[in-house]
């Protein structure tokens, strides 16, 4: 085995969840497929890099600042809807269902990993609280999304802005039977009147 | 969300295994890691295309010609491994008990998909025959890897040079209740004297 797919399978190991013979894997495929894949792949590396940065509004990364949602003047300016990475962002637009604005916080409160508030985009947030009326808090369901949640509320209801969190409970679909004990009993105090 | 980073998340769901998510992952996992790493990526990328060559003995994917193994002096040359791919290469060499040559045919014979002889590298294998004792078939036990050792065997047998399969059995550290009927008859079939 040469040094240069050597190198690649050891590249590509080191993203996450992808090991040695995943690596190899990918590595194999691309010296099969098509020239123009590898290249292809090896330029949008190239340019995710120096083309990407963070929105100075809501802190997504973007090509453009302001990004292209928060210069889109067909969006809702009176509701933000909190999340903790791009990833998120990305779910909650893909509903379709959210025609407010964003807020990018990257990443969550953890205090035991060293993530206090001022490691994440607050001071940004607080910043562009000026006509909105409802912030929406979807970080994810887990005890730092919900500590985060809870601190953004204490932050941000004192202004006068109401502070939603999204539901927790039972994923459509599923099955009770095979529900965890914890989504079950929020599903249970999360009930609304049919 | 910036084109680049959707650029960079199809090219990342090209590749086998890797969905949307997956890329999306990859990518957000890149735009926040060390800068030198989706650089290094993308340099071994372009570099394994330019660099990266079929040895011209056992059809290996090498920088040189020919290839590290086969220009090795204290390789045992009586002997070669034919494997399917360069995975399988990898993997027999990765057990250190196999100290002769290789020959990768880049497939295997699947007639279905239009796989016949002359689309593997078996010119390149019948070429080097001379001084030979032994051919090992290390393909896999699929029913192609199967057909194509019975084929090598044909082929090779006749010229006095004795062909071998790898064994088929039930894995080390298995459970005979979880073993598939298939390999348990195979691994009854190849029994030894102990």
């Amino acid at each position: 085995m040469s040094d240069p797919i050597r190198r690649l399978i050891h590249a590509f190991s080191k993203l996450p969840g992808i090991g040695e013979k995943t690596g190899a894997r990918l590595t194999f495929f691309l010296l099969n497929a098509d020239p123009a894949l590898p290249r292809e792949l090896a330029e949008a590396l190239l340019d995710v890099q120096t083309r990407v940065r963070l929105c100075s509004h809501c802190c997504q990364l973007t090509e453009a600042d302001p990004c292209r949602l928060c210069a889109d003047a067909r969006r809702d300016r009176s509701v933000i809807c909190v999340v903790e990475s791009m990833q998120g962002l990305m779910a909650v637009e893909k509903t379709g269902e959210f025609n407010g604005l964003y807020h990018v916080l990257h990443g969550v409160l953890a205090p035991l990993d060293g993530v206090g508030p001022d490691e994440l985009h607050l001071r940004e947030l607080m910043g562009r609280l000026n006509g909105v009326e409802e912030i929406i808090v979807a970080t994810n369901p887990s005890v730092e999304g919900e500590a985060t949640a809870i601190y953004l509320h204490r932050l941000i209801a004192p202004l006068g802005i109401t502070v939603t969190r999204i539901a927790s409970g039972v994923p459509i679909g599923a099955d009770l039977e095979y529900a965890d004990p914890l989504t079950l009993s929020r599903a249970l105090s999360g009930r609304r009147p049919l």
